[in-house]
């Protein structure tokens, strides 16, 4: 689906919330792509990052599905809310194994206030993907509340 | 509920599997409890660990949820099997803000092949906790694929 | 969990509401019980509720689960508040298979806006209960929306 | 996604399984369309099928969303296997409202035990479709357990 939003600097907002979670820092997860409605997380592996078979942790797919399901829906939110997750549900179906995994978040429900999000994990090896996780989520914008403090002056703008 | 397992060694199986995650390490989570068919995760505030408005990361209630859940499933186990997370649903109730996080993990229908897990997060703010999250979740058991490699010399016992 | 409920005819709402759903007149369903945050809805076997292998189609495993866990909900909200299903998740654990199904739905965290609902539901043969799925879902209040419409006329009270 | 199946009557195996469901009879769904991983599963609008503002019943629309997402999954199973509903998560996004509704079910990962599967279900008013629920579930393959009797004699082919 493709879809249109007011927030005319909907990227820029997007990178600068991402950026302000130091959790996505501290595992070097990265924004890949951002348009209205569609969000890419990527994260690369790295041996601090796995579970007990060598695997990308599942707490780890789960938190891009998560992450690029809900800033997906924050394009599309006016530039005075912000955005929570209310609740999601992630299916695993391959281990996710590799040189990264990709996080494709769109929305499918875009609502003033609850927005439905879904989300595929891949496991890229070699340049190849491979799908291991889908997510459906459901976000929350808080209306009024920005995501970042300078904004609250634009409130009601 | 309580559970009764034939598997003796159930606790130190599941520290030794938890231990073996390296993300778990990173984040610096801990086993607190176990008990058969019910185990206890905690997550400690640490500032690389927060989301863009400065609570615990979402990404880390599920994966402690997920974690505590995975592992209450995992003691009830044949020695010989391993667990898989297949899928899992967290609702997010409260922001996740306090000195630490805790997820409780339990069975609530422990199956051969599958087996159905919930959890409850809470945050604890001044050693008082308050419901932050609650996940229902299935596992599935990987059969004579022991967790760790030397159990493989065990399978069929 | 046991609440409190400013709704003081909870109990009378909630069986309107319910019987003004035709679905439930069709399969026969009934509530059993109303406590503020918590309602029993029962199912009675009968011939034309099926599924192919001869047991409760899961449709109406998830029709009462997801009724029992919105009604819960209900009793804790305004009277001139609805509410609708947001979202939510069931597993089923064994064949809902006896005299009748029994679904006890309870409110985890209630919200003014978002309430979060759990139910469980039992299988019931000759007087005893076995659990054979559970529900984790979403609710959401749509407020000054009286669910009746003659309550419209108290609609700010 | 398309899939292959060796299931070689897989139309005729899932109309002889969803003819055998007393429920869908009561209700009236019928299949509209069965390709290999995908199936269609429609409702027509009537007056006892209905809730409480006059939309078509949540639990309906959880209904055909299950049926059209396992037997898609159906489709491409052994003849000599069922299938049962291991668990699966609705979004309600939209009132169910209108002439009929329509759930389209596909496997987005198919599994010799486990298959997940997604639907989507819209409600139809004069002809246009409207996006209205999401579920992703999972589904688990019953080896050698034939879904009609009859069938019993070819396990093992």
């Amino acid at each position: 689906m493709a879809f249109e939003t007011r927030n005319t600097e909907f990227a820029a907002r997007t990178f600068d919330s991402f950026n302000r979670q130091t959790f996505m820092h501290s595992i070097g997860a990265l924004i890949e792509d951002i348009e209205p409605g569609k969000v890419t997380v990527r994260l690369l592996a790295r041996d601090d990052l796995l579970q007990q078979h060598g695997f990308f942790h599942g707490g780890l797919v789960g938190t891009i599905a998560d992450n690029a399901g809900g800033y997906a829906g924050f394009t599309l939110l006016r530039p005075e809310d912000s955005i929570l997750t209310v609740e999601y549900k992630l299916n695993i179906m391959a281990p996710a194994v590799g040189d990264e995994i990709v996080a494709i978040g769109e929305v499918i429900r875009p609502g003033r206030t609850l927005s439905v999000c879904r989300s595929e994990v891949y496991a890229v090896i070699g340049g190849e993907r491979k799908l291991c996780a889908a997510m459906l989520g459901t976000f929350m914008a808080m209306a009024n509340s920005p995501d970042h403090p300078h904004d609250a002056g634009r409130m009601g703008d």
